[in-house]
């Protein structure tokens, strides 16, 4: 029962209209981990630099991630200054440093190439084929990109996706890399690519879960507090595939509460800047927004559907 | 079992990336009718111009829609032309022309003003109200209204809010009303005004029901033809409205269900240009979609749901 994630860790600075946090723990292996960590035990492969504070390890460690893989660099650790309007669904960047990350090349240690959950960050396609190559055999592989490399990166992008089990991948991007407007049919597409499982995340609208011909549609857990959406699809993939890794099953019902999983590890992380709200998490509060969820979206088809026809037609 | 509607009858054209229409038969008052006569009688109020054709006029005939307080006056009828991009939550306006219905004052034959529901589509609020005035105990009165009410005549808008059962209003529209961004805070707010019903319509992304303290959270049905959006607001307020007069129950349930039905509702009208699509639905392929939509958004609470704790805590 091991999770491995590789990806950013970062120091972020970001402004939304409900306040501010500056050089805050965040990046894509951050949120992904705190938030698995409520599920499986997780091993981290990414790359900090000298300024990276004992405390933030300390924070990793508290949660048992194994951090062997956790590379120290000189140089300065990935920055990004962010900011949010009140449609916090569109984060606008104000500046990327990406400092040692710039360089980054993942290292697997050797007792990391069992883990039985890989999830591949945003990162170039081709280091996430090379770690893909590392791993022995994996349960389940799962991959979250961007434009960046949509655009950029297109055929190692399109290769990588070919290799995966699932793909993680926001409304904008799936239609970015397809050319499809609607999502059914973006969807579509890239599972004939070859992932058996395509999640589109669509922010504060939920998310869409398409595995073989079912599908799969589910709301965002509803908040009144909305503070950060940073890190919000990182932790939906850290609830994701913890979950997945925790319960050991991928039968379709499995991976259908491993997204609603997912969908309320994010709710926690948005109440709040940085990773604060998701480590407010734990099992009581999980399980009463995924049954909260459940009961607000649930449909009864009526036991006595009236008669319906056009009841005046002719009239 | 009758359903009064108050609205718009148009001529719309409209181009989108999958087609255009000219002068198609459109307006809130029309796609109302057409949607709710396939669950009950409607009774339209409404103008038109000389130049209105007896083709469309049997077309609300043949599905038994009392057209006794449709107006016919000198001028013409009300034009709308638009354009949506892929982005068909958004309309963009290239023209409009009010024509005879700038000066269109409502009035209710006698025969309808025991109508039991009462659906009064975006007018001046200030009709509104003097339509509410006219009906003598409908068992449901409920409005829609939009951004040119809100900002233009905002006393008049809060005051008939406040005297209607229900409020259907775009996620845009609920946030220009309380000027609150997060749509919970928003809803709570216009149900202290006094609407027991709160219904937020997101488009693409479904809608919210609040109903009292209970919240009810639906996507929309996901189809690969959407086509062309207009009316689908005024399709699911058919939907809704004449389920509800079908049912003939306001219980909590069944408000659920008059939410399901016109969600799947406006999933006919954006396959199609103007009312082309709506006119394809029927009782059994309501049925379907209404079972589907449960089906592919029902949340399973695991029955074995792990024991999750934070795992390696204090490792």
């Amino acid at each position: 029962m091991t999770s491995l994630v590789v990806g950013s860790v970062a120091f972020d600075t970001v402004e939304t209209p409900f306040g501010r946090v500056d050089d805050a723990l965040g990046g894509t292996a951050v949120y992904f981990s705190v938030a698995a960590t409520l599920f499986t035990q997780v091993k981290l492969v990414g790359v900090v630099g000298t300024d990276f504070p004992d405390e933030a390890t300390a924070l990793l460690r508290r949660r048992g991630v194994d951090l062997s893989g956790l590379q120290r660099r000189d140089g300065r650790t990935f920055r990004w200054v962010g900011q949010y309007d009140y449609d916090m669904n569109v984060a606008h960047t104000l500046d990327t440093r990406l400092n040692v990350f710039e360089t980054f090349h993942p290292a697997i240690p050797e007792h990391y190439r069992d883990a039985e959950f890989v999830f591949l960050g945003n990162i170039d396609p081709v280091l996430q084929r090379e770690v893909l190559s590392q791993v022995k055999s994996p349960a389940l592989t799962a991959l979250d990109t961007m434009n960046f490399w949509i655009s950029g990166a297109r055929e190692a992008l399109v290769d990588v996706v070919r290799r995966v089990d699932a793909i993680l991948i926001n409304e904008g991007e799936i239609r970015e890399l397809t050319g499809r407007y609607n999502v059914l049919d973006a969807a579509r597409e890239v599972q004939a690519m070859g992932p058996r499982y395509v999640v589109v995340k669509r922010g504060e609208y939920g998310s869409f879960l398409f595995a073989g011909r079912e599908m799969f549609l589910v709301p965002a857990y509803p908040t009144f507090d909305v503070r950060d959406t940073t890190g919000a699809g990182d932790s939906f993939a850290g609830g994701f595939i913890g979950y997945l890794d925790r319960c050991g099953s991928l039968d379709l019902s499995d991976v259908k509460a491993a997204v609603v999983y997912g969908t309320v590890m994010a709710s926690f992380t948005v109440e709040d800047f940085s990773v604060n709200g998701l480590l407010r998490a734990n099992a009581g509060a999980l399980h009463d927004r995924f049954k909260r969820l459940a009961e607000i979206t649930r449909i009864e088809v009526p036991v006595d559907i009236p008669e319906i026809e056009l009841v005046t037609e002719g009239v």
